[in-house]
């Protein structure tokens, strides 16, 4: 039996511990985005850093302005040397209503026959994605006593929130974290049975509009007519971001947008993503996106615009005849390589300065941004992964567009200077960010039977 | 000295013990809208039929299915039979952070030097100005043992949510009910110097809009692009409401809308409202109405609409990456004279249904109505009411219309053939449905005073 067999029916034998430990993991709230949570995701970075201390890491956790982050090595002057990122904070839980169970009481569930999923917030993302890489490595050490490559680990608790104070973190670590290749474990496959490396991610630009009209809530009796109302001045203003065929209407937004190579449009045409096939399963059937633009290059390669939330005035229970004086929205646009968060944030502040009467004054707040990235989709590292990933599930791995954002990647390109390997697990189905969040038991174990082939492939090279 | 003078020289002297029973009744948070204020708004009835019985009125508190109604008589044969109606419900006090103390912690304060002001929820609207034909009838009372006129009390808890349980309980009390005239308070002054009756009304149509799009919430980075956001849907169907020129969108709306009388418009025009009088006191310079009408009439006698609350996906601290499927906005729309709720329903329903693209669906929730209201304003007991005022004020009373909406005034004309005369006391700065919601203390004092000539004016008939 050679080493690879013998760490893969380790994974299969220990399958139920690996769970546990991910379980441990699960049950702290650590939601980053809410300052409320502060102590848990601190919580959250202990554990791992423990967890990964009893696998022969060298690991210490390190204090940020933000949250903490977990920096480990296990090395021995071997080839390539490898450094994993992950993240072990999640999005917040609300609705909370809509969870079948407590979001950090993780459980087992038998969804249909065969088929068993992991279910709690951070099931997936990023929590249970992250365990498939140090589980990995724990059954190469259990059979071997040793990694079969030198690993570095990077793991953070602010990927949610736009990962600021990670670059703080690396430039302190630099030399240490310099290594030959970066591993990432944050994106998906093309459906159950076929696994991706993927080859771009979408950055992100998120600023919160707040319109202010009066100087105090009016009552629509008394001043209804005659004065401003906050919502019906946001409504318009975030009503004009899209225009009538979808597309984004800020003069300038597309001007840095790059056309796909047509190599990858072929191929991702190839695939047959429909509407059928994305969007009815989630009660939809008509592409939301730029009318012209194939579905998929719509969720993967150009840029977007959503209102992640809306709110002014009267919430509660009921009817309230007010004139509100204010009102927010949270706005946030996913980028495409060579788009530049800078100038996006210019041309949307002046557009939306440019919807305001006279009588509005607009602010924004809670700035986010991430650089877009690509990746290298012809490089040797990412076809040993493939063909790893394609031994594992034996179907050859694909190379996908990922519609979200990583930010630490185009940190990891530009400060280490390293050629990131994006291969994850998460499914379509997977409520990502959304109440019920899950990851398929086939998902944690087969994920983590692949990262142990792909270290076995990156030593032998 | 004639009754008057006595009765009037008696609210002088007791005008502490009046503020402390109308604090009694503010401190009670009686919200009529939150199903969780529901006992609050019972006790406030029994305390205000206690008050009422301890002048001699015989007084029931009516159950409903909503909240109670305090029905009283003091009757002796004296004509003419007059009926007032006020209420003692609330309207909610979010944003509570805003005020400078506790809603229901009444605290006298001044202002300004020389100026007081009571400041509570519901100082003015309308605990405040129930009161002060309250405290009246108490003076007559206490100075000539009886009333100068019959008097029955119709003193309701669900005002702020549309009367939904009056006209039952109307029906139910026809025959005791069915006075010569009804007596109002809940309307305001021109300005601080200058008494008013109210001689319109205007109407209220609301119905919140759900919109829901996919069948979860979606993660932006996964869908983004392709997946319809219902926040996205609301803001263009709440965008769409008014046209550019400040007028209301919808096809028909203004179908039923009768010019106003000729002699009014003139009375109107001449009391010079303009921006900086009425806007540029709570921070606007610029009517926000139909483009071509004046302010006055914008705010008095024009039909309106406004979005009062707004609400949909993330609202926490920092931001989420989420699509949301659900949306809501809560409108309503002032009426005038002639227009029908019902029309209205149906206008705004296709128009809202119109907006919708096929993956979005439209749920119409919470809806209530009240009819708008004209009252003869020629009328012989407007003009007694009238003189009183000009008698306490020293200054002609105005006829004035009213941007506001009381439901009950309508049923009033309907069910019992009363004719209305509105009297109030309240001022532009009140803050009515906001927070630090006052009424100056020569309101409710003088308030107090002009009802005792009124009941003394209508008695010498």
């Amino acid at each position: 039996m050679s080493d690879l067999d013998a760490v893969l029916a380790h994974i299969d034998s220990d399958l139920d511990m690996s769970l546990d430990r991910l379980f441990r993991l699960l049950r702290i709230p650590s939601i980053s985005t809410d300052p409320a949570f502060a102590a848990d995701v601190a919580r959250a970075a202990e554990c791992v850093a423990e967890d990964v201390r009893s696998i022969g890491f060298e690991a210490a956790v390190h204090k940020t302005p933000g949250h903490p982050v977990v920096v480990g090595h296990q090395r021995g002057g071997k080839r390539p040397h490898v450094m994993f990122y992950g993240h072990y904070d999640v999005q917040p839980v609300d609705p909370l209503e809509l969870w079948e169970h407590s979001p950090f009481e993780p459980r087992l569930v038998e969804v249909s026959p065969g088929r068993k999923v992991i279910r709690a917030r951070g099931a997936c993302d990023d929590k249970g994605q992250m365990m498939t890489f140090i589980e990995a490595c724990r059954a190469w050490k259990a059979v071997t006593g040793s990694l079969p490559v030198d690993v570095s680990l990077l793991l953070e608790g602010e990927e949610e929130t736009g990962s600021e104070s990670l670059p703080g973190v690396i430039e302190a670590n630099k030399a240490a974290l310099s290594a030959d290749v970066a591993l990432i474990c944050d994106t998906g496959q093309w459906d159950r049975d076929t696994p991706a490396v993927a080859v771009s991610l979408r950055g992100m630009f998120h600023e919160e509009i707040v319109v202010t009209t009066a100087d105090r809530d009016l009552h629509s009796g008394q001043f209804g007519g005659g004065a401003l109302n906050a919502i019906r001045v946001l409504a318009k203003a975030v009503a004009a971001l899209h225009a009538e065929d979808g597309s984004i209407a800020i003069p300038g937004f597309y001007d840095d947008v790059k056309e796909l190579p047509d190599e990858l449009r072929q191929e991702w045409l190839a695939l047959g993503m429909s509407p059928e096939t994305l969007l009815a399963p989630i009660g939809l059937s008509e592409p939301a996106g730029e009318r012209g633009r194939s579905l998929i290059e719509q969720v993967s390669s150009r840029p977007t615009c959503d209102v992640n939330g809306i709110f002014g005035g009267y919430q509660g229970a009921g009817l309230k005849t007010v004139i509100p004086n204010r009102a927010h929205a949270k706005v946030s646009f996913r980028l495409v390589a060579n788009q530049s968060p800078e100038r996006i944030q210019t041309l949307y502040r002046a557009f939306i300065r440019a919807q305001m009467p006279r009588d509005a004054k607009v602010e924004f707040i809670n700035m986010k941004a991430t650089t877009p990235a690509w990746v290298d989709w012809k490089g040797r590292h990412v076809a040993l992964a493939r063909q790893a990933l394609t031994e594992e599930w034996g179907r050859p791995a694909l190379r996908m567009g990922i519609g979200g954002s990583i930010p630490i990647v185009a940190d990891i390109k530009d400060r280490l200077g390293l050629e990131p390997i994006l291969v994850g697990f998460a499914l379509k189905d997977d409520r990502v960010h959304a109440p019920n969040e899950k990851y398929d038991l086939s998902s944690f174990h087969k994920g983590t039977r692949s990262w142990a082939r792909i270290l076995g492939a990156l030593a032998s090279e």
